[in-house]
């Protein structure tokens, strides 16, 4: 059976080349980076390395760039890390309602410390409007967070227009590029952040490193406190294989960024365009132009988003239902909810996250699989049978589907 | 030249079998382990061995496991956490004063944010006393932080003893066992412990993975918010490759536990017993006997730690004058501070941190090269000519050497 894996949200199949150059420190490089024998200027000077690749990419210098374990950890030293350096200035924070997990949690227990947190609203392709982000600022806002892309539904962010309102009223601005650096040109001085979150699962390199660009001069309160390691804002020893192998995938990201962002936009373009015409009562979610080359989220009606995954995984075909995080839920997400898709539409939403090494047969392969899929799902569904019989939308119940898109056992 | 490796404090050479156990993860095996479809189970699977694996390890049972980046992130999550999560009951915490960085940094985050922290002191030997916690312990403690074992002077602490006072007394009760789960016979039912810190890197696992050990019942308030991961207590994609190493290190360090006890035993008295013989006026820090069978520290008067260990790297003797976070800064440690070495003493101190590559051909490397070394250096020391003229120590200026241990860009 064919195997296509679309499910490349958080986890990308490790680049030969990346894996090659982490051996070394995997097998005899082991030495501490923070050591001064010869073992440790080696594992030093790859540390360096890998700290330049990784700012190479983003256009920034090599010691504004702070490893840390994940884009989740770098966004909570960004986020809860600002709030606390500049608490003097004032205890507001703002951040769209469709960031990461990482940020919306990190505001909330922000929140939870008396700071207080407004969430921006997004259209109904995923869009911040600027006048909401120009409103929002106050003169005790330390800090606004806005993702330049959103991993569910795509939609890119004009971020240099918000970073320019944001800084003109005196507030730091972060934003969360997990899922655009390496795929955009992403480069941190034209952009006008203060911070930007990148990692290195979504191209190609390992799980366990990722990073924080903080501009020169930026504070942040360390979350793991202890070291001098990472100029004393993040302790713990270096996980330098996973940072060597990060610093790596930096660099073929950058020098091979608009091949793959050509062979991604071509393939995802093919699934928008194709696969609505093979089956009815299928939504585009997200912004129609303005998006993601790797990302197609489609709500495909009368059905759910679970049953759709085990009969493409039958066929070979992995797959996730939206958030990487809240994957497992498998309910509507709030990102969904956010951009306002009908409950009874967005249930039975589906996210084909494309990776450079999908290939057109893999969309082919998707075009004739999945249709016979959403037909067979749609003859076991009362809700496709009530309206083929109507003509008339049976209406979600409240609440049933979308309360526990996130379940967090949080204490 | 002959090259030798003691500086095994933070970072172990990776097993080979640990690296086969994680190429797979490198590989084709990429799935998100969050995920529905079939290479997610696969991931899901090598999650739940390893916890498994690391829960074996130390005696727990596998939901009792959270897996965290490094050793610094599990004591920052059990010190800040538990800290967070019951400060209703009080704001009163107790570690020793010779924790590691990660528990004492948490610690002072802590007292910044209104806690109490109470440090406690050891004696000459780097040992606590058991009335020194009782003292400590008050009705608003909500945790005790005791490292089982001191990386730097390897004194290993009653940890059951402490334990049970502090929980007779209503406290919850941590205890750092970093350097010696897997080297001792760890196990949490017996020591009573509530919160267990250990980490892959000691064990010849991979950096970027360790665990907090987290008693049924026990709550923490996650340090990195966002995610369902590891039970909602740490969020972040899982370092996959790096977890599946850290259970497969545990695995080995488990059923090798004894021989490498044995060995690494014969190995550091070795040392204890034939360097002062060879030579004059080094002295033993930690305790005589309660000591890790990996760990020898010396004090070597009149002469510098640095020089010591720019000179046995040219000798091809890889080795740390201390902590591990610390040894860059190359001054004399809190630790033997702690343990009242003079100053004039201290600054000369150096660290064989053994692990079980080391041979008896290792050590006989070190007791022929390294005598020579002081000697030169000696013949190069005023403090020595001074020594040999007069019959009398200089006294250390005041503090011009131990002040800036820990240099620490803490805003």
């Amino acid at each position: 059976m064919k195997e296509v894996y679309l499910d490349n949200l958080s986890n990308t199949r490790i680049d030969p080349r990346v894996l090659e150059e982490m051996l070394p420190y995997l097998g005899e490089n082991y030495g501490n980076a923070q050591s001064m024998h010869t073992l440790g200027s080696r594992s030093r000077e790859a540390l360096d390395q890998a700290r330049e690749r990784a700012a190479g990419l983003i256009g920034a210098g090599a010691e504004e760039i702070y490893f840390t374990s994940c884009g989740s950890e770098a966004n909570n030293l960004a986020v809860k890390g600002t709030a606390e350096a500049y608490r003097q200035k004032g205890k507001h924070i703002v951040v769209s309602g469709i960031e990461h997990f990482s940020v919306l949690y990190s505001a909330r227990r922000l929140a939870q410390a008396g700071f207080e947190v407004t969430h921006l609203p997004v259209d109904g392709s995923g869009l911040i409007s600027p006048e909401e982000v120009k409103k929002s600022v106050r003169d005790d806002t330390v800090l606004v967070s806005i993702q330049q892309a959103n991993p569910e539904i795509g939609t890119i962010q004009p971020i240099e227009e918000f970073a320019r309102i944001a800084r003109a009223k005196g507030a730091l601005f972060h934003t969360d590029a997990v899922c655009t650096a390496g795929l955009l040109p992403v480069e941190v001085g034209a952009l006008g952040v203060d911070l930007l979150t990148f990692s290195g699962t979504p191209i190609y390199g390992p799980p366990g490193a990722a990073a924080l660009y903080l501009k020169k001069g930026v504070r942040v309160i360390p979350q793991i406190d202890g070291g001098i390691q990472e100029n004393g804002r993040r302790a713990g020893t270096e996980n330098l294989p996973g940072i060597v192998g990060f610093g790596k995938a930096c660099e073929i990201a950058k020098s091979e960024r608009e091949d793959n962002y050509r062979k991604l936009s071509g393939l995802s373009r093919r699934l928008i365009a194709e696969l609505p015409a093979k089956i009815e009562y299928v939504y585009l979610n997200g912004h129609p132009t303005r998006r993601l080359p790797s990302n197609v989220n489609f709500s495909v009606e009368f059905i759910e988003g679970e049953a759709m995954l085990l009969f493409l995984d039958q066929k070979g075909i992995s797959i996730s239902s939206g958030s990487a995080c809240a994957s497992k839920a498998l309910k509507m997400s709030q990102v969904l909810t956010a951009i306002q898709v009908d409950p009874a539409v967005g249930q039975g939403s589906i996210l084909f996250a494309l990776s450079r090494n999908n290939t057109d047969a893999d969309i082919d392969y998707i075009l004739s699989e999945f249709p016979p899929i959403v037909k067979k799902l749609r003859e076991m569904s009362p809700l496709y049978a009530y309206f083929l019989k109507t003509g008339e939308r049976k209406p979600a119940g409240p609440g049933t589907d979308y309360e526990h898109e996130h379940e967090h056992d949080d204490q």
